[in-house]
């Protein structure tokens, strides 16, 4: 877009302070503004970063007191304006017109509700049933008897196994393979022997799958994310995991066999945990955290094995001042040897 | 499955001690086992356990005394009857047909055994050579003069490019990338200038490797997975591993260029490890473990860098105690001070 | 290749010290290499390392000194012969000749340059610009209005979605997904609802991106990665990043939204940094490094949080003595009591 404040501050029907005429043809947080970027405050506390913002103009809330050199268009909730702009003046979305392309290959007794589209070169094995409103991208393959729930949207080149329940309004990326076989297997004589995974994968509604994620079926019985729980890029969930509602689970997360996380749980990336053990509700787990015990109090978790925040936080600044330590440590050996006139067990006087 | 502890009895030919009314529905570990569950125990140490498990039925080893309120199945091998249950009461494992898919395209050229199946849009290059009994997935991938051994499966969406040897009975799950160019270049003006990755891959008989797993293609020669080895999802192997038998690669493990892995290795989930040095036979390295130097020593390491679980344990055991011993070290300070009548070299009182 | 020593002199018109009929059969790195290897010494530092080599025959610069045991092929410039001489043996690179395939779905008002391959079951969508001499490999996915520039070569099944821009020269390996939905979500009572992703990714010239690595749009404007820079495989670039020129991301690398990264860096395997920072130019990230924090002296940089080598260095070197330490404080302290008289505050005697 580029677009004048006033052309904005009209579509919107909001009341500008400034000039109407400045141009902006992109939006950014506050803080990453640059030149010719529209930004918004929502909350009082970001109000006072606006004066060293780079932005152009910015959407503010117009109960908040603001006093800046950018124009300001006012108004009363900036994140349902900003949805109405991005509406408005961004590209419109790619939308897939319904109908079965001719070189999808949909399996005779494939069950397809109204609407649903299949693109080219998409596989739809036997005994499937897709809901309404579906979009199957081309490339996705979707394996015997599973099932796709309405309104889900799977990207070009989504791989599902067999048997797997997809929820209404699942949103898949590309790359992303559901119902791999766990990782099981059995030492007989020194050699790995394959446990077979007869389990499934059931995701469920309002659940959104970043691209090349990869989400493996149970060994008996199924893996499991629930309702409204959002999971970002190269994440890897394990045979029989059990994942909560409303839970973020960010990019390069790993999670092992059997691993429980709760609801309203944030891993942030490249955190891993080990199997067979529980994140309770409400538990935020840094970046690069590794998971090692059930972790049952609310609160936010850091380091590897994961630590309640402010512990580790207090001993880490003890780390970080070691090498002083330490010198304090051989001056006090110094000092006690010479009160006692004998020699004391250090070793060494320097790290 | 939903089954009568009974009618399981009868179908092992197994004493049953408790009531074989009971009806179970799926099959879980002692510690994770709920309502409905039947569960198993094949070691003497998991007996303890059955108190408080949860599960509604048990198959025990008959050898085993074991005292619990939930009836109990007693066979000779609980693992054997397992395995016997699943293929008879499990939903029947997916199964290709033999014959190339008419949309599949295979160069006039390529060489396929007896009873090889070849799926809907795979793409089968010249000079490829394909063993009896294989399955080729659906959008799979094969790159010219590639070779892929009898009984091998690839799942829908495996990419293989040229000249890659694969093995007997190898299992590969979907968004597999094997024999991408290795990550090589030279530095030339401050510009990196890519050296060509003329090598190739090798993956030796019985390996799995898991979904979006990627194992790249040697600057010379060869990468090599040897036998038995065992691979789970979004693994990296860089060009030049070489990784030995009867190994396991948890998920995300990633591998540098050139790194050794030794036989009866297991890389636990998020670990990694540097390029040109070996980790040798039966060693063990836990989760998110960073692998420096050279591992010799058969044993357990964890930390990054990768130490000696017990050195590990015993130094961590006094980092988690550092505030405390700081405080000791702040009162002896005082002590020594008052001792020597003069001011100690410590700068601050409290960390 | 198997060939004689004397015959690589011949083809590369050197002068050979030592046994002519000595037959190599594979290139590696002095360190590496084994019986049978032709191994390569381009600077003086690797003389000494020649002597425990296991190469058959080497490659050296023709004015550096070098005495050893196994046949000398003396040339101006070693990696330039190197170059020649896998060029002259080894197995030719695969070639896709130009043309679409019938079975590619190629979008009517696509454009498409001079000796474009399309290769079976591409699917290029409306409005797509593709420049001369690219090559789009089989089950390749290209997005609404995307543009790739002239000699771009696409692996088999690399997805792009719409209106992203590719460069010139771009290398995409197996599995890349460019274009996803960034991760951005906005929490609306407890539930989070999907924020619009109306942004795009530009790959600029002369990058390399390696395979099933993700590369995600912006929420507005876009993702960039500038001219030169290559990336791993299994890497993850989030929304709106910024990745500067002849920079380098190994292997399942993760930059979460946001995150900036300058020219010259060099980010090793697995490392990671947090969202909405920088990491500045000529910076070395260390493998599984965290970055948590701006970065803008040049320099390497190691551990979680990402913390200056040296400083690092010194502060590991007190960690992994601090069971030795702690038992220097309990002796101090039992000093100190009896100095004093006086029981000391230590509760305990040994950790």
């Amino acid at each position: 877009m580029e677009i004048s404040v006033g052309q904005l501050a009209d579509f919107l029907q909001a009341e500008v302070i400034g000039d109407r005429s400045v141009i902006v043809r992109n939006v950014r947080g506050v803080e990453e503004a640059e030149a010719g970027d529209l930004t918004f405050v929502v909350d009082e506390k970001y109000v006072a970063l606006l004066e060293r913002s780079k932005a152009s103009a910015v959407l503010v809330r117009a109960d908040l007191e603001v006093t800046c050199k950018i124009p300001q268009i006012r108004v009363k909730d900036p994140r349902e304006a900003l949805r109405r702009l991005v509406a408005a003046f961004a590209p419109p979305p790619i939308t897939y017109a319904p109908g079965v392309h001719p070189t999808a290959i949909v399996a005779e007794d494939a069950v397809l509700g109204k609407n649903v589209s299949v693109q080219p070169y998409a596989v739809v094995e036997a005994g499937v049933t897709i809901g309404d409103d579906v979009v199957i991208g081309a490339h996705c393959y979707i394996g015997h008897y599973t099932t796709i729930g309405e309104g889900s949207f799977l990207y070009p080149r989504v791989t599902i196994r067999e048997r797997v329940v997809i929820g209404k309004r699942v949103i898949i990326h590309p790359g992303v393979v559901i119902g791999a076989d766990g990782f099981g297997y059995e030492q007989v004589n020194g050699k790995y022997e394959k446990i077979p995974q007869v389990g499934t994968v059931v995701i469920e509604d309002d659940v959104e799958i970043g691209a090349n994620t990869t989400i493996d079926r149970a060994r008996f019985d199924k893996t499991i994310v629930r309702r409204g729980t959002k999971i970002d890029n190269l994440v890897m969930i394990a045979h029989n995991c059990e994942v909560g509602e409303d839970t973020i689970l960010c990019g390069q997360v790993g999670l092992s066999g059997s691993a429980k996380v709760g609801n309203h749980v944030i891993m942030a990336g490249q955190s891993g945990m080990v199997g067979h053990i529980k994140i309770h509700d409400n538990i935020i787990i840094g970046a690069q955290c590794g998971v090692t015990k059930e972790l049952v109090k609310p609160g936010f978790y850091i380091g590897s094995p994961a630590t309640p925040h402010m512990t580790y936080k207090k001993r880490e600044s003890i780390v970080v001042r070691l090498p002083e330590i330490y010198k304090r440590l051989v001056a006090l050996e110094k000092e006690v040897e010479e009160l006692t006139g004998r020699k004391s067990g250090g070793k060494e006087s320097e790290g």
